[in-house]
């Protein structure tokens, strides 16, 4: 049997009982994000060009490949005025729906905030951890078509939250173009500083400074395999959030929600682009045969139609299982980004639920909820990496440090076992240093 | 003036006032740790070959570079009853040196456990954030004489704390040599499986898993640079720590400190190769003078003088700086490994440090106190990595799933705000799927 859907199909119909069930799950969900040594080669360049010359490489490559005519910096700023007046200038239905997600995405991440603690022993000792911002944080925004004004709100809050005090944001403008909501969601999300740089040179930019770009401590967000490949290359000199793959959807369904709804969370994880997935998995192998009519029913109805056709076809998939435990298992070893639970009873899935980026609850939270204004972050980890990685936060814009603060006491007693395990390593200077401090 | 220490000297004097300061303080912070090509081949070359090859590469790789003679991985896996006898072989002294540092690192890494939270908003809906620990953890330990059962507690101690249910540990026996000290510590810290692996095969082992060598989803713990390679190379497909570079201590002294306390607290960092760091600075230029004369004095006493004064000669520095706030900005500026405030009250300086991964406070606490058992982790983010990361805990074996619960009153409102949303960024399936949940 091949691995590929069967030609004509609009998307692939798996169950677990199947031999090759294995080997076909495998092949669905088999992802290599890499760049080739071409790209590789390219960014490098473009990063050590940006490093020696600055702006003035920066004014080159932003007129060359945004095809723009600016003659220096000055002209890919964008102060707050400007923010502020897109903010005010936006319809008023656009103006009231941001700024209502915005408060709240701003209020759960609030909750996340960890404070700093700190305990003392016995002896006088104090041990603790201080919870600090960075100092600088910078946001990717990918422009042209892929520029999502959520995407700002979501990687930008979660930065103020932590209390971030300067947050620097780059969005390419291909052929001078700015979006109006990418930079009124700026506004609202405390953005201070905006550049309309892309690619490569602009992940360059915030990471080693330039004469008007301040160097920043972390880069996150999205973009194209230029500005993923440049991420992964100045990783260390900064920090990066993680390398995003394509975006997924894994949907378990009792068979109780209505199959168009279904039909329609499917395409909304497809439409994204190409080699988005979606994937449903029921014990109710009619239920699955209602959710394939409303998909061909729902398909020729779509505005990015070709987009959901070829996604379907070469990802997507209805699994049909044997039963609640066993979508438990498939959801655990998929790990996938987005779970939607359209179930009766969610919650009694839940403690067995393993691995997930977001956890979408009962029949009426459909994950563009949480894409856009329910409060948790859409930056999720992607390509099964949620089995050991987490949601964008504020946890990402803070770092700790430990406190160690000994009592007399304490350091004459630590001394004592750190001499013996210093010289059990044969670092006898550790071992001095320590016993320096033991008393008589 | 050169940027090197004058021929001849023990190691470099500095001072803020020095016209040149900024660049030979540069010049001393640099440091690439960059795999050339060659590496990269070679550890590309063993990465497929044990994804390929499994067990039959592992036993040839640790054949050739360990200089062993085994024929199956049997003779290369070690048992928790081997771990238990190592335990118990010890020297009494050494025995309970290692039980008290995992109890007061277990104790302090108890405290960073988050608790999974959620709240019920107005409208019956659900927000929350789920926690979990990752299903695998991988350590890497290294061998011959980097072989520290310190690491071996700090790396796994957070991990089973975290809740990981299986803690696998690699470590290369060169030559066939097993240290009985790191297999007590195995024991101790509750590691699952030990495999005397090492280098870019035993990541590849943990990464892809091999017929003996189960797969983990987070891979941690120093290593060569093969090993840190190997890391880079395997991220995205597992977890990893951050890459380490050497270990580095900047000291501040108010001049009240016994001038070889502090002396021996930078052998302490000298004597771990001739790459890692140790920086002294003060304000009282007398004292800095008397620090000196004690590192002259004590210099020849040491075991492992060779190494220290190759690390104080191309690495090592004592600073003359104006006055305390002009000690913290260059705190700030190194953002050190580790921070040692060596005052009379150091809480008074703590609120201005930004950037450390950790914080040895007042005379007595000594970081050799802190590597071993004071409790906080000793691994900790180099190279001014403290900016934006933080020290291992318990947090890098758990992960968060957000938690979105909508009532239908709540996924009506809303689906109201998404729909504006998703068809300002044209995502019309993902309106229409949120539309589907408003009710009239």
């Amino acid at each position: 049997m091949s691995d590929s859907p069967v030609a004509g199909a609009t998307l692939a119909r798996l169950s677990t009982r199947d031999a090759d069930f294995d080997a076909r799950l495998e092949a669905l969900l088999a992802w290599e994000g890499v760049s080739d040594a071409e790209v590789q080669h390219r960014v490098d360049e473009i990063l050590a060009t940006v490093k020696a010359r600055g702006d003035a490489a920066l004014v080159e490559y932003s007129n060359r490949f945004d095809r723009l005519a600016v003659t220096g910096m000055a002209e890919l700023a964008v102060g707050p005025e400007r923010l502020r007046e897109a903010y005010e200038g936006l319809p008023e239905a656009q103006r009231e729906a941001l700024s209502q997600a915005a408060e709240r995405i701003r209020a759960y991440h609030e909750r996340q905030k960890p404070e700093s603690w700190r305990y003392t022993e016995a002896d006088g000792s104090v041990l603790g951890q201080q919870i600090t911002p960075l100092d600088r944080a910078g946001i990717y925004v990918p422009g042209g078509k892929a520029a999502y004004p959520s995407s700002v709100l979501m990687n930008a809050i979660p930065a103020h939250v932590a209390g971030v005090p300067e947050i620097v944001m780059v969005v390419p403008t291909p052929d001078g173009v700015l979006n109006e909501l990418v930079l009124a969601a700026a506004h609202l999300a405390g953005v201070d500083h905006v550049f309309t740089l892309g690619g490569a040179q602009a992940v360059a930019a915030l990471a080693y400074g330039t004469e008007t770009v301040p160097r920043v401590d972390k880069i996150v967000g999205p973009g194209n395999i230029y500005v993923a490949t440049a991420k992964r290359a100045v990783f260390g000199q900064v920090g990066i959030d993680m390398i995003a793959g394509p975006s997924e959807i894994l949907v378990v369904s009792d068979g109780g929600t209505d199959p168009e709804w279904l039909a329609m969370d499917l395409f909304s994880q497809a439409e994204h682009d190409e080699n988005a997935q979606a994937l449903l998995v029921s014990w109710e192998s009619e239920h699955l045969a209602e959710v394939e009519a409303a998909i061909e029913r729902l398909l020729p109805t779509l505005d990015r139609e070709a987009i959901v056709r070829e996604s379907l076809a070469s990802r997507g998939a209805l699994i049909a299982c044997r039963d609640r435990d066993e979508a438990v298992a498939l959801v655990n070893r998929i790990a996938p980004e987005h779970l939607e639970l359209s179930l009766a009873e969610p919650e009694a899935l839940l403690p067995a639920i393993r691995h997930a980026g977001a956890i979408f609850m009962g029949r009426y939270t459909a994950e563009a909820l949480g894409d856009y204004c329910a409060g948790p972050n859409h930056v999720l980890p992607t390509s099964g990496t949620a089995r050991f990685s987490s949601p964008l936060g504020v946890y990402d814009f803070q770092k700790r440090s430990s406190i160690i603060h000994c009592s007399p006491e304490g350091a004459s007693e630590l001394g004592r076992t750190a001499s013996v395990l210093a010289r059990g390593e044969s670092l006898t200077a550790h071992a001095r240093s320590a016993e320096y401090r033991i008393r008589d």
